[in-house]
């Protein structure tokens, strides 16, 4: 049974400090309306579904983040502002360089008399530097907020509520929704309070999260340009689903990828058409990344859809006047 | 239905690069053996329980690995070698202390001429020297290894491996077992290949995964001193099953805590008897970690446990001459 999108949040609070994310939003949104600025929102990252109330046990999503994280550097390249909204503990645009590195052995301590200094090996300075300087520099801009979740419920709580606040952007509000949300979850009402005893019969039932999709396209955000994500595991059936996805939220672009290989190759879906978008082995090596090329072709997209938007509409005023 | 923990690993392949864990875990056990060490290995982390082979979902457990993070670095204070298993991005000694600081924040960069500097800010200077000169005495001593893994499956051969590993250290070896261990589990065999699909009947059903305690403490390290932790969010039932747990698997003490309270209270329960550990809010407002006072406890019982092992042994050694 899959209730309605209205159901689930008359069901599930919000969280709690729901509010002070609404100043923030606020505050940043007007200042970017202002400077004439594009906004773009990337959900990255898993969402967990809780099964008791005092979370012990939770079904999540496999996502590290690098998709939504990558995807965001490229997007400040191209002078987007960017809200970030992404999974407590997925990876962060910027620090991602560092994951994976012990931080601690980066690093050189001096001890001189009384002062004590603690440096970057020369070794590692060249790297942190170059993005230290892009990292201060968005800062320094304001173009960057992150908003972080961790179940199904704060996403979509977060979700309504970015695009609530986007929505005064029209087209230059890009969404590109690469988080891997849930399809499932354990209703608010059926949750256990406690632990699930270990003895008890161990048998999840889960129902289908109402597909947010819909209202965020037709009510939320109509006149943004929204990208939807698309992982399988089966190369057979990639593609049509993706197809299905856009002709039932009649959004603007699934990008379709393959769990195994979605670092060198997606194919973009559109109305129109479908092609693949991929790295050679070559570039691979090199370190390259295929969300710049996904970014380039996005903001390209997009420049087209606000062009398109603006002549219709003038187009519009001539015919009526 | 459970199955036997032989079973088990007959059903399910070990990890791939098991032979290298072995290889490294034969060299510092041997180290210490030598060098008269005693030797604890720390679990920490959550399991993870895959739904598909191709995992896109899995259930998982709360645990952040404050608990196993933080006993390490006691343990190492109380000249331990430590054998740190832990949950792959959960919490690690050391760098544990820059967890929630945006490292980037931290750092500032001097350009000058064509020589670049990156440094720590003089504001966490003094923390971080702290941190690193702790941590460059560690690994200059070869005092630390630290062995990650994702599901329960990889969990649940890394720990045997370990622990035939340590047998030769007899009741030198101490096992710490903080893990947050998943009691439930998709056997291999009935695993879905491919990501399950959003349309079908949403029911996980889940088997009870077999208690390694039972062999760990009678076949795999039967010399050792084994502590097993205890987490609920019920209080009524957390001492009585903590004491059942220490009835059934006879191994040395219970760790029990609330979900809720955990940072602040633990009960130690071992067969003679159970005690509080607590910090007054004075201390967690200053900072201090309950993790010191577990460790200053249990290493005084380590101690006894040896001195005792000892006492008996030369007795039967006597009573046969």
């Amino acid at each position: 049974m899959t209730s309605t999108w209205e159901d689930f949040f008359a069901k599930h609070p919000p969280p709690q400090d729901l509010n002070q994310t609404e100043n923030l939003l606020k505050t940043f949104i007007e200042k970017h309306l202002k400077e004439n600025n594009k906004v773009v929102l990337i959900t990255s990252g898993g969402t967990m579904i809780p099964l008791e109330h005092n979370t012990v046990r939770f079904v999540d999503n496999f996502s590290a983040g690098s998709r939504g994280a990558t995807s965001a550097e490229y997007f400040l390249e191209h002078k987007y502002a960017v809200i970030f909204m992404y999974r407590l503990k997925s990876l962060e645009p910027f620090t991602r360089h560092f994951i994976g590195h012990k931080v601690l052995d980066m690093l050189n301590l001096t001890e001189e008399a009384d002062k004590c200094t603690v440096t970057v090996v020369p070794e590692h300075t060249e790297k942190v530097a170059m993005v230290l300087r892009k990292y201060k520099k968005t800062m320094k801009q304001d173009k960057l907020i992150q908003i972080s979740f961790s179940s199904l419920t704060e996403y979509l709580w977060l979700l309504r509520t970015v695009c609530q606040a986007l929505a005064c952007l029209k087209d230059k509000a890009l969404l590109y929704l690469a988080a891997a949300v849930s399809d499932f979850y354990v209703p608010f009402d059926e949750m256990s309070e406690h632990k699930i005893p270990s003895s008890g019969p161990p048998t999840i039932s889960l129902q289908l999260v109402p597909k947010m999709l819909e209202p965020l396209v037709s009510l939320w955000v109509p006149e943004a340009f929204v990208i939807s994500f698309k992982l399988e595991t089966d190369e057979n059936v990639l593609v049509s689903k993706a197809r299905t996805a856009l002709n039932k939220y009649k959004h603007n672009l699934v990008i379709a990828n393959m769990l195994q290989t979605r670092k060198q190759q997606v194919i973009i879906v559109s109305k129109e058409n479908d092609y693949v978008l991929s790295l050679t082995n070559e570039q691979m090596k090199n370190g390259e990344e295929i969300e710049k090329f996904i970014v380039d072709d996005i903001v390209l997209k997009h420049k087209d859809f606000s062009k398109l938007r603006s002549s219709n509409s003038t187009y519009r005023f001539i015919s009526i006047t």
